[in-house]
């Protein structure tokens, strides 16, 4: 692993959060970073929902299955796509689009020393729904994933995984099935 | 803008390229880096076509509009999802993992001083055919994006397209429409 791209392998899940606050410095660099990403025909078709409030991230965590550390997060990012906005009115382009903001914002923070984990949200209709209904979104803003923030307890090692087997050379081969 | 997120500010789309070939090594970093995005539920539902063929690069260039600069490229990745192993065989996850390893491939390309472009494909239809057709895809392979890269002729200066009126506190207001 070329230590040139360790700030991609030192980016790992963290869930376990001190109790030290994200500042709204490192607020707004993460979001200057998740506005960084390229989007389809420079739509940038996102949307960012701050959460800082401690109701709102207990109210926000017992929406996610596997998020309930969330409630003891900094805070959190609720990653939102406009259909209005996206190349082509496209599902596919804004998830694309919100994707690359999200990767970001987690590069972003592994490289600010905080720990992150992304949660999803899109396509499963009932977190969507609630989050929909909670945070009052115009049903042309759609939830597409959430990504809770913090300092980590530990910051676990950097890794690939690194697969050869899903590599293919030029064109699709009976070896590659 | 923090200069410790250089590497996500330095990430433009680059679209000209010297002759200078991607090397073995360079394009294994990249696929390293790819794999080191996070999936849903860790399913790591991607393939990574490598092209470095001429004729190959032509005959993909020929199915983007807008990507004729492809077949000046020193290679290409072809980002795939593999819809079987995508968590809940879900599309919107699927295209989620693919776009994080995109990401990850561009920022890692940029920190080599290499020089890339994605380049969409889901959901045109027309582009998702012609590219299964020619690399011989099996139907639960479906291709996402392309990444044309090469050594820059240019590098672009860094910047973000941070826009304060996309960000939103605890929930949306009217004054967020």
């Amino acid at each position: 692993m070329d230590s040139k791209l360790d700030f991609i392998f030192k980016r790992r899940s963290v869930r376990k959060y001190t109790n030290e606050p994200v500042s709204a410095t490192q607020l707004n660099s993460l979001l200057e970073a998740a506005m960084s990403a390229p989007s389809a025909v420079a739509k940038d078709p996102w949307r960012f929902i701050i959460v800082r409030d401690q109701k709102n991230l207990e109210a926000i965590s017992s929406f996610l299955p596997n998020g309930s550390f969330l409630s003891s997060a900094a805070c959190a990012i609720i990653i939102c796509g406009d259909i209005n906005k996206a190349h082509a009115n496209s599902l596919s382009y804004m998830i694309q689009d919100c994707s690359a903001a999200i990767e970001n914002i987690l590069l972003a923070a592994t490289a600010l020393n905080l720990g992150a984990c992304w949660l999803g949200v899109h396509p499963r209709e009932d977190r969507i729904e609630n989050i929909t209904n909670f945070c009052k979104l115009p049903s042309h803003i759609i939830p597409i994933g959430v990504i809770s923030l913090g300092h980590p307890v530990k910051q676990p090692e950097p890794r690939s995984r690194y697969n050869p087997k899903l590599v293919i050379q030029e064109k699709w081969s009976t070896e590659n099935n």
